[in-house]
């Protein structure tokens, strides 16, 4: 058994944490990786504080933790109140300015994973009393920033002294897991490799579509964010697969915002039907490295093992 | 000692290349990289045939690598053959399509190494017969292009069956090293942990301004190539520091484009005064790992070292 920092604060059996995917990954991801030894986090999304109260009935007994958008929840406060009142596993604050929130959270006596994108936000989040850094490179999917997981996490490791550090972005095997390890992270967080588990909240067209990809068919854009109106601050941007659409209005987002309602439209009924031509397959470039959908449970189990022969070895 | 494919086959102490850096990396260098265990590889730039046969002069007796930046190699295929002529202990290819010139060094009986930034590309280069396959991720310094290392290699490696995978983008200390090798790799490619060498041809203030940076500090663009008139074809951009002249021009090429007399002669003054607020720092993200100037020797000394006590926990 992998035994570290981060398997020791949450009491895990696998160093690996299940990304909070916004309307993907509800309870009963979240609870299937905590059953598999792994830590599951519910994505908290865009403030649906219904959806979020039914996912975490959905988790029922099972510990998880809850994810949030920090800049969407930062709106909703009462959000992070309601996950707090159900005393998680740990809160998941990404994408913006955790200060206002981490003291409340410390208060709770939760654990608090800050995720981060740069070494600048890795030491905010370490001054914050962060119990766990998730460091993020740009091979993720949905959303992040520029920098790679392979230096990015070796050099927060160097800043943040005691602090288990997390490595997201692009780690969907066991040799990812066991060369995170390597460099020096505490554990994994996964998105793509549970984007096509059986647990997930998609369409089958959409696991269909992802399995099918290689790493070369990512885009790093805001293309989907205009369709869909979502105004995410800078720097952060989405991964997904290029298609139809992507091709179509990843250079023109001035006339993406021209035929706004007619293409918000389209997306959304794309959506709906399961056309990823049109609508976005929210993965990262690990995707070339998944071949099958699976139930999540058997994902921890393939990244152990690998990971647990290689360090053998 | 950690033994590969890539050490058995070209009978070396370390899995570490150094990269064929354009004006950067001469004989001195490869040199270097080859007494300390490795396998230095001279950078053949953009077409200097005295340059190049003084680099060769350089290394001596001691056997390196030669390297051709394929596009502008194909304008001048005599440095193809000049390079042949010294029977290198490898030719490397990286940056165009190398079917024209694959079976040229096949014939020659050198081993062909062939660089690649994507899985499509791996598979062109498995099929021409390439005898090492490095995958270079975006987070590496000077020219690639987008997909990270972490994914590349161990996709790139599921692919190509036999051949020698080489790590090359983020790697810059003994962390990268065996973090690759979990990966799949049999090895890497080093070039910013090289950049800061005693025997590179730079600018002390260069040298200064790269240890001084982290890995935040990076930005890949076109901008010094807008900047220095070379005609680089896509999908390859360069990754350097950012510095006041890429904060004023790398949102604005036409900008820039309109101003190429005036903004030409103050780059190439700058690059001679070594002034790195103007001129190009050529460095990957993994700077952020790098913090002194070493003889080449040592940094090969240090990678090992480091990768082989992780290796052995």
């Amino acid at each position: 058994m992998i035994s570290t920092a981060l398997t020791q604060l949450f009491d895990l059996r696998a160093p690996i944490l299940s990304a909070p995917m916004a309307g993907i990954a509800g309870g009963a991801l979240a609870a299937a990786v905590t059953r598999a030894g792994g830590l599951g986090v519910i994505g908290g999304g865009y403030g649906d504080r219904d959806w979020l109260k039914s996912q975490l009935a959905a988790a029922g007994n099972t510990p998880v933790g809850v994810g949030f958008i920090t800049w969407s929840m930062a709106k909703r406060p009462d959000l992070l109140k309601l996950a707090l009142d159900h005393a998680p596993k740990a809160i998941f604050l990404s994408f913006g300015d955790l200060r206002p929130f981490a003291p409340l959270v410390k208060q709770a006596g939760i654990p608090l994973i800050a995720q981060v994108q740069t070494l600048r936000d890795a030491k905010v989040a370490r001054d914050e009393g962060a119990d766990v850094i998730v460091a993020q490179g740009t091979e993720a999917g949905g959303h992040g920033s520029i920098r790679s997981t392979f230096t990015l996490v070796p050099e927060v490791v160097d800043a943040v002294g005691l602090v288990p550090v997390v490595a997201a972005g692009g780690v969907a095997d066991g040799r990812g897991l066991a060369a995170a390890l390597m460099l020096g992270a505490a554990g994994v967080l996964c998105g793509t490799a549970f984007v096509t588990s059986e647990e997930t909240l998609l369409h089958p067209n959409v696991k269909a579509a992802a399995v099918a990809a290689t790493g070369d068919d990512t885009l790093r854009s805001s293309v989907f964010d205009v369709a869909r109106s979502i105004d995410w601050p800078e720097p952060w941007t989405m991964r997904t697969l290029r298609n139809a659409f992507s091709d179509q209005w990843a250079d023109d987002f001035d006339g993406l915002r021209s035929n706004a309602a007619r293409e918000a439209a389209r997306y959304a009924k794309a959506r709906d039907a399961g056309d990823t031509d049109v609508s976005a397959v929210i993965v990262g470039e690990g995707i070339g490295l998944i071949h099958a959908v699976q139930p999540a449970a058997q994902v921890v189990q393939r990244i152990v093992d690998q990971a647990e022969k290689l360090l053998a070895r």
